[in-house]
Formats: C-alpha cells, structure tokens, sequence
C-alpha cells in the first residue's frame, strides 16, 4: 500500500503546478495524473456538473490502485471536496484549506483578497474557510475569468495581461487587502505580473506549495508514506488532446511529459 | 413534416449569432437550439472529440423532430460537416462554405484572412474549401483563442479588446488581406474592434447572414418550407448552467431568452 501511488487531477494542466510542489516534497512518491481536458475548464459550470466530474476522476484513479488523491484543482476542491470526502475511504486532500491557513498566518490588515475562477469566488469556499478560524477577516473574492487563456496562451508576461490583470486587481488594491491568495492552479505563471499590479506591499499565497505539505502530513498520519528510496514512476492521464498537453504542460511542471494516455473519462 | 423544427447546435452561446440571422430570414420556422455548455469551448478538442459531441447533438435534435439541422459552430462544421453529412438522411447545414463563397466575392487582391479557434484553423477547411473554388487564392489563417473569452466576458469594445486584436490581426493586415472572414460565432460581437484594426479597406465577412440563406435555399430544394404565418415557437436546450446561458445569449440574440431546458447530452 505504501507503495502505490497518489492520484492527483485537474480539469487540465493548471494542476501541474501542484504535482510540481508534491515531486519536490515528496520525491520517492509515485504518482498518476489525470487532467480533464475533455471537459476544462470547470470554472464556468455548474456545482452539481464539477462534481459529477470529481466523482469520475476519483472512480478512475481509484481503478489505478491510488492510496490517496489531491484535488489539485480550486473549483473542484470549492464544489466537490466535502462530498467526496464522505464518500470514499482514502484520505482526500484539496487546494483550498492550505491557501487559507497561509494568508491569514500573513496577513496584518485582516483583508485578505482571493482570487480565482467564477466557479471558485462563486462558491465562497475560501470566504467561509477563512471565517471560521477568525470572524473578523475580511474576504474580498474576485473572479478573473480572462487569466486562464491568457496563460494557456502563453502570453503571462505581456502587456496584456497586465492590463487585464488592473481591471481585475485595482479594485482589490483600493481594499486594502494585504495578502492574495491565487485561488486557481493556473494562476502562478502570473505572479510577477499580479505583484507588480498590486504592489510589493501585498503578500501573494501560492496554495501549491502549503497543499503538498498538507499531503505530506496526511500521508504520515495515515502511515502511507513511500519510504523506498526508488526512482519514482510518474503516469499522466488526460481526456483529450495529449499533443496539447505535453506542449503547454512542460512550461507549468518545468520537466517533459512524455506517455501520456487518452481515458475516456465519461465512462468512470 | 413543413411544420417540424429546425434543429440549430452550437457548443456554447456563439451560435445565436447565427440563430438570430435564422429568425430574421424564416420568420415561420419554429427552432430547437442546443447549445452545449457542458463541454464548452470545442475549439481546442481534438477533431475525434468534437465529431462525437456533434453526433450526439444531432441524435438530441432527431429526437426533438427537426426536419433540419444547422450547425451554428465554425469549429464543429470544420470537424464533422461532412461525416455527419454521410450518416444521416436531413439536410444538415454548415456554417463555412456561406463565408468562404461571401469573402471568395468581396477579394480583389486574393488574399482572405480566415479567423477562428485553433480547431478552426488548424484544421483549413476555409483554405480547402476557397482553394476548391480559385487554386490562386491566397489564405491567411490565424486562430485567435482570446477572443471567445473576451467576449463572454463582455469586453469586446475595450482597450484590452483592441490591444488582443493587434496581437492577433496586424500580421494579416501586413500580409495584404482585403477581406477578413469572422470563423467563429462569437466574433460578430467584435466587429467593430477588428474593423478599427485591420483598417476600412478590409472587408469583414459575418456567415451567418449567408448561412440563413442557405439554410432557405436548401429547405426550399427540399420541400420543406413551413408556409404557416403562426407565432413561431422557439425551444433552448443546454447541458449546464442555464442561468449563465440566458443572461450572457441575450446579449448575442438581442432579445430575452425563457424556459431554457437542461438535458444530459453525452447519453445520446
């Protein structure tokens, strides 16, 4: 058991930036990875169609013999993560928790801005994660819907993006917020952009790097930690277009993907 | 079977651009449109992908009665226009061979800028279909996968509108295109931003108008013209997210949007 892998998904490849964090945290761990790219982005659908979504990638991995999985992915983990929580046996460790704890241990204003998908800000997930360790923050979400394309696209560092990113961020700035979680697994690629915008004096949360710790920990309590000191095996699973995904995902895992598999994932 | 509907499909909210040309040309016919927000955006699936959610739409409208079928969708027209035209016995209408004719009109120079998703571009079925009528036309593709987003958004008349046209479209203008064929559905809706872009030498070619004219030719051909001056009836289906659907279409078809029904579409 020790030895199987951890099952990590995505409506794409914005969760490569998490299995990035995870392969430097835990590198003896194995590891598949599916992304949905069938089906992204889920940050425009409804609850009820991200959670259908989320069952299927866990009944996929699950048939992978996976000991645990990571939603790697803040609209799946704001829609499903309770659900699926109840429902599977194997622990379940989602994105949002570990940005949470991050920007209120930062910040000194107590407004605290997240950013995200509309999918995400919509379901205040983050708002009532927040509220429940301290009442008297202030949560200022705003959903950036154009900052997806805008890095699958390649052009994070343009002009453009900063000036998409003003009419998104100014109105945050204006708030006052002192910390901004980046509340979409896409949204890294962007942070000189988004600091510049912001200003130096606003501590930017990266959820990926705190959600590979927190599996970490689950992984320990659970007595699932890989402790053999093996290469590990890494396996990439998408719905659709593997082409693509090699391509656009190398920028984000900084590391080829080669042998990715075609699943069809509306059978899970 | 005069009275039957047209079935009109597109992958999301684009393609009531084209309706309402459908509605302004065959006041009589009563509509069935599907768009599919589930699975929204088709432009960057692979060509296998968007030809099995154009089967399945088909098999939705069949059920439904149409007599007919148009596919409001540059991207699933380019992918499966002809294959789907081979398994079914209704006319089926596409939405490409309206634009190349019109633009194929307007060239005096023969060079025609063809503008699309990557689906689109990728896969020149503008370019074969222009090149069928004149081998010396000369075809500039460019896909343009901002632009859906922008829209949606509702950004289309904006300076980040403009500064994403540039990026896109200066290449084309200094390539010497005279006329600018809109591929994709959702870009009537920038016509103003391109036209200020690409300079009032350039014509700019909106299908829709001649696909409803098509669609009038073929229904006459076939006998199939509902010569009843009743109300027409207009049904809407989607697979997700209704509410979205009927706030943002109603900017496209300029006027309201009711009923909107949900249906599962990947069981057909």
């Amino acid at each position: 058991m020790k030895e199987s892998p951890i099952g990590v998904f995505d409506s794409g490849i914005g969760g490569l930036t998490v299995l990035k964090e995870i392969m430097n945290v835990l590198p003896n761990e194995n590891i598949v990875y599916f992304g949905d790219t069938a089906r992204v982005p889920y940050g425009s659908r409804s609850a009820e169609t991200v959670t259908k979504y989320a069952f299927q990638s866990i009944n996929f991995l699950l048939e992978k013999g996976v000991k645990a999985i990571v939603i790697a992915c803040n609209t799946a983990t704001a829609r499903s993560l309770s659900i699926v929580q109840q429902k599977y046996d194997i622990p379940i460790v989602g994105v949002i928790k570990a940005g949470v704890r991050t920007a209120m241990e930062l910040t000194s204003s107590g407004v605290v801005g997240v950013i995200g998908t509309e999918g995400t800000v919509g379901s205040r997930a983050y708002e009532l994660e927040m509220k429940s360790i301290s009442s008297r923050v202030q949560v200022k979400g705003k959903a950036c819907p154009l900052f997806v394309p805008i890095v699958e696209e390649g052009w994070h560092d343009t002009d453009v993006a900063e000036i998409i990113a003003h009419r998104y961020l100014d109105e945050l700035r204006e708030d006052g917020i002192d910390s901004l979680v980046l509340g979409c697994t896409h949204y890294p690629l962007l942070t000189d952009t988004i600091q510049r915008v912001v200003g130096e004096a606003v501590k930017i949360v990266n959820p990926a790097k705190e959600t590979a710790m927190d599996l970490m920990d689950t992984l320990q309590k659970h007595k699932l930690l890989n402790e053999r000191g093996a290469q590990p095996s890494y396996e990439y699973y998408v719905s659709d277009n593997p082409e693509k995904f090699s391509q656009v995902g190398e920028k984000f895992l900084n590391r080829a993907i080669d042998g990715i598999k075609l699943v069809e994932i509306q059978k899970y």
